[in-house]
């Protein structure tokens, strides 16, 4: 079945040579038109701007279009592969632009990885464009990038793979909440996977006030008592961890309410699910490939799976808010996105599920009314 | 009526706002499409590209995406106007583009006009794209980029200004001297203007065997006597004004056959074009107002009068050049355009008009032949 389905993916991006084209705003078909849109006509347009330059995104197509960029350092679940490599990646999630927020959007692969030239290359070419998306970069550098930008910067700038993502588990969370009678402040939340999406869902649930959060890495917890700590694992050191646990993911996991996992297939046991409070939640979002299968997560105790997979039930997957963040972004014109916006946005794609069950804590990337609701409430 | 136009042309521009959109190559109508394009799917996509890295113009849009890159220093007739200005121009041209060529294309608007910060940022992006235009980069910088990244790149990078205007002039060139029984290696021909367009179209004139060639700029002549020349200049000195003519335009034209103008507008009289040689040729090319209008030229005796405007006859515009010379370009794999491939596609257009006259020289850019010929040619 997967081999199917890659050698079809493979087949359809040859056929079509990609996901994207552009098309014309405004039909050309005579002289007329070419001098409006092209000389002499656009020098008057080219006036007006140069001296209402912040006219320029309602004159041209800058206001609804967003850059996809990467350096191809940690795409999916397939680490560093350069440009080449996560352009179909990039230019797949210009295509659910399109498709899910009709906002324009075109993949920019980056063929350097250092942060600071990143930092240039992008600082250099923003006047293209109403909002940056960053993809696909790995931690702890994109945590570097993103910050200098949002200092630079006079358009958002987003790392999708900390806020998308941040978005749509703490949605999924307060669902899975609600359907199994847990109130979500008091709830013990065991996260495995502290790079960017790890990193972005503790500042959420911390910002929402979960007070017993525990972030993992390959090391084991995160405690403040930890050497050699990176500064954002600093930061999660702060906001979690209050008895200052130092163990591996399965102590932790012990007596949990919630198990998330952003890292890598097969890490979640059915030990670990059976320690764990009753009616556990289980959101194993490694992709492809999750931490633990649904079957297998079930047939331990867990009472809400999630994966990031479209064939099984509550998918947790990006694709659910960054069309629709981006679009609140773009028409409410805000240039820094902030947690309360996020909460905002997160709350209102919980809220779209109108009575949530257990095989049903998530809508559907297809259903509307998710980009709606997110983008009205990015405020 | 150009007060009427001007209005018309911001009102266009705002209600569509802008000319182009992204669009969907590959329809997502349903889970399976989404798992085929995004995750999973794409998954197996991004391993082969990394793995084949050629491959990535095959399988994404890159292979038939170009971005139109300018600094905003040097737009139409209007000088440094920056990025915000500029950026209806380059939209301008990512319109054309689709509706001559069927190409995808971005405009890349830089907010810096440092030449080496220039480089690195386009160096950076070029993995993006399956081709970099330049365009409206102020002379004498936009040599050095053009250069510096021609050596860099792995991709064609064409300044337009310079080398899509020197295939139109030579092309209606061409044709004009069939309609006035001029033998094209033996005409003197007087170029006013010195910059990007004047210095391409006397290397595309001397490449092409024409041994009298005069160009001027502000200060007149240039000659091989001048002192504090750039580098350009010399180069054009070397290859122009055989008998070391020191003067002004006025002297310049004189028995001259043929009088190209890409300055500014007014600059030739009825009395230069008095002191021609018989059936004297008039490019006047500035844009949107021409060096001389046709009608004056006509009554001073000029046989042959083009414009780079649609509302009068022989229209020398650049838009007649470019989407098939990168349309040739990306179709023949080919990575840096040499003078020869400039001339054959300067030929082609030439002859898609079967019988020229003095009020058709160049075909109309609505003419699906122009690309056709021209892409073809390119090799």
């Amino acid at each position: 079945m997967q081999s199917d389905l890659n050698r079809k993916a493979l087949e359809i991006h040859k056929k079509y040579r990609g996901k994207i084209t552009t098309n014309l705003a405004f039909k050309i078909k005579n002289k007329k038109d070419l001098a409006l849109i092209y000389t002499p006509g656009v020098g008057e347009v080219a006036k007006f701007l140069s001296k209402n330059k912040k006219q320029t995104s309602a004159y041209t197509w800058k206001g609804r279009c967003i850059a996809v960029v990467s350096d191809g350092s940690a795409v999916l679940g397939l680490g560093n592969i350069g440009p080449e490599g996560a352009y179909p990646v990039m230019e797949g999630k210009c295509a659910l632009f399109k498709r899910f927020a009709n906002l324009d959007a075109v993949p920019i692969l980056l063929n350097t990885q250092n942060p600071d030239e990143i930092i240039s290359t992008i600082k250099f070419i923003s006047s293209s464009f109403g909002a940056i998306n960053l993809e696909d970069i790995s931690a702890p550098r994109c945590f570097y990038i993103e910050r200098k930008l949002q200092e630079i910067l006079d358009i958002p700038i987003i790392h999708d793979d900390q806020w998308g993502t941040a978005v749509v588990v703490y949605a999924g969370l307060i669902n899975a909440c609600k359907v199994t009678n847990k109130k979500i402040t008091d709830i013990k939340v065991v996260i495995n996977g502290a790079g960017a999406a790890g990193t972005a869902i503790v500042k959420m649930l911390h910002y929402n006030k979960i007070k017993n959060i525990i972030s993992c890495d390959s090391q084991g917890t995160i405690c403040k008592t930890r050497v050699n700590i990176t500064p954002e694992k600093k930061i999660i050191a702060s906001m979690t961890n209050p008895s200052n646990i130092d163990g591996d993911l399965k102590f932790a996991a012990e007596k949990a309410d919630v198990l998330i996992g952003v890292s890598k297939p097969g890490l979640f046991t059915k030990e670990m699910i059976k320690s764990m409070n009753e009616k556990p939640i289980i959101f194993a979002l490694a992709n492809p490939v999750p931490e633990i299968l649904p079957h297998e997560a079930k047939a331990a105790g867990a009472y809400v799976v999630a994966t990031g997979r479209s064939d099984f039930p509550n998918q947790v997957n990006n694709a659910l808010g960054f069309p629709g963040i981006f679009k609140g972004l773009l028409q409410s014109n805000i240039i820094k996105i902030e947690l309360n916006m996020l909460t905002n946005a997160a709350i209102a794609l919980a809220n779209v599920i109108k009575e949530p069950n257990r095989n049903n804590i998530i809508p559907s990337v297809f259903n509307p009314a998710v980009v709606e609701a997110i983008s009205k409430n990015i405020k």
